[in-house]
């Protein structure tokens, strides 16, 4: 089965909003075993809608639509999907009662915008959205399948999810993608080309690699399309050989993210974290947090923005502010020993870096930065250069930050 | 002028990475007056590209190819766009040289992945790209310009910034589209559309509105193409009408964040401020800290994921924590005289919440959030109640706090 996606709306075109919903159904289907061949972004006009259905029509199978079914006026799918099938909009009693029922249970009252929901075409079949009021679609023709479904992400996520892939399952079996992502972190990506390049070279011919960089990270994908358990086997044999070639590189695989990956070590061994923080200014706090159940393992972080901060509350020395600079090795490792005496925690990151784009100087250039990391018997410091970009900066430091920890831990 | 991008890559279409480069040359080329009008994603094969650039150049008289210029293996768009023009990969010394002065800069031995880079079509017109190795290449034919540019977005974006858009404004003269953007915090998209239906029934017909939601924020969008100097009138003009409409809600208008207006707000009234985070885990010092400049009005932030540093660090009463609980009044409110007696600034926040998807009861289920901002003066406090998903709940807690900030200074 190849599916195109379609995500309709002049927000995109416009560069007003990123389009990430596409990117969260290609995995999904991919997972399933349907290929993602193409993806269209046209504007919230009805004939480019018309004309992208009939074209996507004509290479994939199964046409997924997103955006265009809210509530406000500049929403003009639904009825563009009823012309292109011939169809009219007829009120359906389920939608309406379960658009009420939605509302009422967050005490909002249903007003003319929402009623408009509950109508849909004729000839769909409603995928009830739980999560907000406008349905999901689902219109078969000609054995090719076509589904619609709200642009707002956790609606679409849901529709997709737990309503479109369930269907699909149901009526359809699957031959099988297989991709498994390689997370590193430390090595920039021509270097790692060339640190790996026979491992590479040696790779079995279905087996297809591609190097997918991001500030501070180098994921390595490999894909192949077969015998499942075959393959599984196959790349699992090879990620065992690259795992000798750069151990300290590899901190996990596929969706994992690294601040998952120290989450999950401090787990198994019973182990806290806190951070002190200067030019990621709670980056590294924010990343931990964001995972659910964090606050088994982490309990804190000082964001110390001024140099007073570090001094009165990390308890770092004013003559090592003086003599060495706040972006210093004795700096960040007396960083460590507050925010430990401070947290009471087992392990700690401090970093102190130009973010920039100014502060920089001859000696100490923007993106100078200096990590420590530590626990009460033992603390190491490196001290790295990154670029010129602030939030590039912040996101390499958080990174290369967390990644230092997982090793110093392990 | 249209202009369609074509977007190369199997992690697109995976899932693997979200297109964010679409949205940043769809703002630029919009600025410049020149419209987007399709956007298409298609995979890492020779077939595939060459069909997208001949059906997108019948369409659009610009085609912008993004991705597949990189050093390694896996980068196939250099050769497919020779074979396109009837081409062929000749060396070019201007860039071997760029190239490697680019490299010894950073202190990188040149390696044979970056040779390759040297190598472009004979008939393309190179624009130097001055922040990475793989060029951005330029072709002309039938009064229509093909673009190439690599995909790693900051390389992207100084292309296409400091090279494509001054070459074709060099060129050519351009019809105005003019968009301005509302940002609103605080009222949810449906009753947003009811309390301000009067005003957007009387929009002059010229002037489009589009309803664009984000989590804690609904952006209003105002488009029309015409005269500038008119139109430029006519929607400040609307936008004065909208601000008598929902005073508070308004924070900045076009790219503006809510921490920008927050910092600029600061900044005018020469103040300083800092937060107290429990479940927004440094989230809006992250966001606040991610300015450049925003060590002139942030000092610092606690991050107090345990009770035990509530109490400790933030002199948060431990009676209070027993008898109201964490997320309560009391708690948000003792934050911030803990943190704005610890980091001495005018002003600060606190937050306090149940971020999910555990940890949620009866009385008070998961996105029941806390959130006090204040003075050495007065400190108020707000309890809201956002969803159920995580990060969902942070990011809509974070924008929230910095909206009560702005309108408690103001």
């Amino acid at each position: 089965m190849k599916a195109e996606i379609i995500t309709i709306g002049d927000e995109i075109l416009i560069g007003q909003i990123v389009d990430s919903n596409s990117a969260y159904i290609g995995q999904e289907l991919n997972k399933t075993g349907i290929s993602v061949t193409q993806i269209t972004t046209v504007s919230d006009d009805k004939h480019k809608i018309l004309k992208a259905i009939s074209e996507a029509e004509k290479r994939a199978n199964l046409i997924i639509l997103t955006g265009g079914l809210g509530p406000t006026k500049d929403d003009i799918t639904k009825k563009t999907i009823a012309e292109y099938f011939n169809d009219e909009l007829i009120f359906n009693k389920d939608v309406y009662n379960h658009v009420k029922n939605l509302l009422s249970g967050r005490g909002i009252t249903m007003n003319e915008l929402n009623s408009k929901q509950a109508y849909v075409p004729s000839t769909c079949k409603v995928l009830f959205n739980d999560l907000g009021t406008a349905p999901g679609m689902l219109f078969e023709k000609n054995n090719k399948i076509y589904f619609s479904t709200p642009g707002v992400p956790f609606e679409m996520k849901f529709l997709i999810k737990e309503r479109l892939i369930p269907y699909l399952k149901e009526k359809f079996t699957f031959d099988s993608i297989i991709h498994k992502v390689v997370m590193t972190q430390g090595i920039p990506e021509s270097h790692l080309a060339t640190i790996i390049e026979d491992w590479e070279n040696n790779l079995p011919k279905d087996i297809k690699l591609a190097y997918l960089p991001q500030p501070g990270l180098v994921r390595l994908r490999l894909s192949a399309q077969g015998d499942k358990e075959k393959l599984i086997k196959q790349i699992d044999n090879e990620i065992d050989k690259l795992n000798k070639i750069i151990p300290e590189a590899i901190f996990g695989y596929d969706e994992e993210k690294i601040e998952f990956s120290v989450f999950n070590l401090l787990k198994k061994e019973g182990k806290t974290m806190s951070t002190a923080e200067s030019c990621t200014g709670g980056n590294i706090s924010a990343l931990i947090t964001s995972i659910s159940g964090s606050s088994e393992i982490f309990k804190g972080t000082v964001v110390s923005y001024s140099n007073e901060i570090k001094e009165n509350v990390l308890g770092v020395k004013i003559k090592s502010l003086e003599k060495y600079g706040a972006v210093s090795q004795q700096v960040v490792e007396e960083m460590i020993t507050g925010i430990l005496k401070l947290m009471k925690t087992d392990y700690a990151i401090a970093v102190s870096g130009i973010a920039g784009p100014t502060g920089g100087t001859k000696d100490k250039p923007v993106g100078t930065t200096w990590i420590a990391v530590g626990s009460k018997d033992k603390i190491i410091s490196e001290k790295h250069l990154f670029g010129e970009e602030r939030n590039r900066n912040i996101r390499r430091a958080s990174v290369t930050a967390l990644n230092i920890l997982r090793n110093f831990i392990k």
